[in-house]
């Protein structure tokens, strides 16, 4: 493992109180080369101008988020969602990323089947994947805590986003590994190997686990070393399957965004030295 | 399965506004000749008084809650967890329930070790399992959901927790299927199974999974049929096995403590009539 912060890239909604060009400008400053965004604050900001941004910078994207919501049963829906992911693709592909995390989706209202939901994100992926190697994008499927199966991704474990990557080519369709969602999971370990063997590692996050969870249990993860992840041994487990790709730091937090930006990014990079190196 | 509430019981903390008087009185009233009890209000009322007034109302107890927190590092904290425990089984005998529901305990302070804190489980229930033979109580291991692991129970999946109760005699230490906090695990099938076919299910707890999650996610459950578990699947796994003890409706909800505890009680039973039977 190597012990400075060349592996390091900082998700924007990390230091969301910050604006793209406040963003490139501090990981410049702090000696950071790579940053993961989200679509809405990268199309507020057009997506060209957020290129040259980055270009100018010396920045590299290391994904973009997101993609996905494709569990829907009505005709429509489905169909205006694979329309949402193929503006994702080419938005991904704009921003030169090979990575569209994609966030599969949950339960439609009233239905209790997650095997069909599951099923259905695997007939979306099959209309998305061509598309997606057309851009050079790669479709990394995020399984997310249990606690988010019903309402906002049915994908719950590394083993489930596996069954569904593995009936497409590991270029087009692979897996995030993000610490906050799949810690508690002692099967993780075994499934990072078969994730890492086939090469659909394509995304590597890493957030704490606190308690207690706040209201919705959305923006309750933590700061690097605050919480009870074993990030060295999670990025253990992922090196020793060959990945050598960016090390994300996504943290979702009201405490980190109501701090200063400069402050918020000294401290990630303080607690990934720390913590995870 | 059966059409009727000769299977149902009610555990107090759905309707906990209710006194254990009006609990029974209630039950009775109702057709309901089952309950699952908490130590707390059983302590508050005393176990012998409580025990009188179930046999006056013809009531049995299939459950008390609970045991466990037994991950302590702390030599001092582990034996008073086990003086407790064994406090807990003494109550259980008293109330001449075959079954405490044991939630064991997250990771302590500053640890990060999740196996390490199984194996001290694992080590408390070897010193337990005698004392509960030797009064008729069997151990029952509750897998909480994953979002409990750091704080609550660092036993998050029924493969987990049948890893331990196999270590032991099937009539002294089993597990609790609870559908609130299996529901989203595509392992469950298997593993219920799995516990149906060694004897080791020592309760079937019903609760829904409704969103959105409250703070600190304790007091989130669904009346049955409010969320997406699919109760009939679930039991028709469960009997599958051959089980066809109680089925326990176990709803932590601010807003059913709300309300009149009558009314509540003959919503669980419609309910689980709909949505269970």
């Amino acid at each position: 493992m190597t012990n400075d912060l060349s592996r390091l890239s900082i998700n924007q909604e990390t230091i969301k109180q910050w604006s793209l060009p406040e963003l490139a400008e501090g990981c410049v400053k702090a000696g950071i080369d790579k940053v993961g965004l989200w679509r809405a604050p990268v199309q507020e900001y057009g997506v060209e101008r957020t290129a040259q941004l980055l270009a100018d910078s010396g920045l590299s994207v290391t994904s973009l988020c997101r993609g996905g919501f494709l569990t829907d049963l009505d005709p429509a829906g489905r169909s205006r969602a694979l329309d949402d992911n193929r503006a994702a693709l080419d938005e991904a592909a704009g921003l030169s990323t090979d990575t569209l995390v994609l966030v599969s989706g949950g339960l439609p209202a009233g239905d209790k089947d997650l095997y069909g939901a599951r099923e259905r994100i695997a007939d979306a992926l099959g209309e998305l994947a061509p598309y997606a190697a057309e851009r050079g994008v790669r479709l990394a499927i995020e399984p997310l805590h249990p606690m988010f199966a019903s309402d906002r991704c049915v994908v719950s474990t590394l083993s489930q986003a596996l069954d569904l990557a593995e009936r497409f080519p590991a270029d087009q369709v692979g897996v995030v590994v993000d610490t906050y969602h799949l810690w508690w999971d002692d099967q993780a370990p075994a499934q990072i190997a078969r994730a890492g063997a086939a090469g659909r590692i394509h995304s590597f996050q890493l957030a704490d686990w606190i308690t207690p969870l706040p209201a919705g249990v959305l923006v309750g993860r933590g700061q690097l070393g605050s919480g009870c992840v074993d990030f060295r041994t999670f990025r253990a487990a992922v090196e020793a399957t060959g990945f050598d790709g960016p090390i994300e730091v996504e943290i979702f937090n009201e405490d980190l965004w109501a701090r200063d930006g400069s402050e918020v990014l000294a401290e990630v990079a303080a607690r990934y030295l720390e913590h995870a190196c």
